[in-house]
């Protein structure tokens, strides 16, 4: 899956300016790039009155709106997914992936600081912090940027995640949740899907491969009837 | 993968309105209703000036906004993906999935007809017509539906496509594709995962599984390494 790294702050701190400027930088430098917005109190992102609104408003529980170069889904959800599984079903195609928030999730975090507005930090070294991005000084072991400085941000963010040579790696969600899996049973997944899918037409070159498989009355009562 | 229908008809008549009592009655019957929306044009489904909005506008090629009991996505695509593709991506969840529009697509089609608006039908019954929802009468083989007969529509519709007995299925995406699978190569695919699958902790009873594998070399160059 692709690193993630979370730009948080406190309120009004410039998270999505900063966001804005990084995601240029880093799309100039020739990778794709992801984002996930956290919100808390649900959202509206349709507008009033458009067919798939209706559709969402007559009850459909996911829909799906798609044109030739953009699609967009709509999908209600019976929990709040983790950055892992919402990566695994949607962003497996992008290089990185930045979060607008997630100050409790566990990936490494770059804050925004301004001294006109706060006090202090919102987040500790322990929190994964990786970088702040400040007009403010602070005595920490990693690196401060000034706000403007998103080109030496964006040089941390290359050499530690999009430089590193990555590892073959497979994500398993059953019945839509993400299930760990330990490193002899990815090895044995990757091995046995690849294998697979290598023996079909079209199928050595593939660099991302998505398999959904349903069972109507679960795997027990079903199998035998295949 | 859930059954498809497509809701067709020209202009104006009326294929949202019909698709949202037809969401409403065959969710009161107790299944999940999906549905896709085909747009030629290109949409604009966030909000100026949101933080969606601007990520996407710097330049993400995904951007995901995620709440406790809802998720949306939008994405870039390379071309227009097929039912099949986005079907296999977005809605294995559902029971059903409409389409509005499609007319072109392959799936079995409902038309809707207004007789002050239009002189003659869009669909023949070549174009896998299932019924047709009309204020004029046609001598048809398939079913005629008053306009407001939803009940009648639906009780087809349950017949037809939500009761009957599903067997197990898989989707194969290469490189966000969909590979067209034979069906010995379908039952290799399902045996080979549900085994897998069934063999972890909390996986016999998943009624959906869906793996991703990203080789960041492709195929060839990198399963060595694992």
């Amino acid at each position: 899956m692709p690193p993630i790294v979370s730009i948080v702050g406190k309120s009004d701190s410039g998270k999505t300016t900063l966001l804005e400027k990084l995601i240029k930088e880093i799309k100039s430098r020739g990778y794709r790039v992801g984002t996930i917005k956290h919100d808390t109190h649900g959202f509206e992102i349709d507008h009033e009155g458009k067919d798939t609104w209706r559709h969402k408003k007559a009850g459909a529980s996911v829909v799906v709106i798609s044109s030739p170069n953009k699609i967009a889904v709509i999908k209600d959800t019976e929990e709040e997914k983790n950055l892992d599984s919402i990566s695994a079903e949607y962003l497996s195609e992008v290089d990185i992936i930045f979060t607008e928030g997630y100050k409790r999730g566990n990936k490494p975090k770059v804050e925004v600081f301004r001294k006109e507005l706060h006090q202090e930090l919102l987040c500790t070294e322990d929190d994964n912090l990786i970088a702040v991005v400040t007009n403010q000084a602070f005595p920490l072991k990693v690196p401060c940027f000034e706000l403007d400085d998103v080109k030496g941000l964006a040089d941390l963010i290359e050499e530690k995640f999009l430089k590193v040579k990555s590892n073959p790696e497979v994500s398993l969600l059953l019945d839509g949740v993400n299930a760990s899996l330990k490193p002899f049973i990815q090895e044995m997944f990757i091995n046995t899907i690849t294998g697979m899918v290598a023996a079909l037409k079209g199928g050595k070159g593939a660099r991302s491969i998505q398999i959904s498989v349903t069972l109507p009355g679960g795997y027990q009562s079903e199998t035998s009837s295949v």
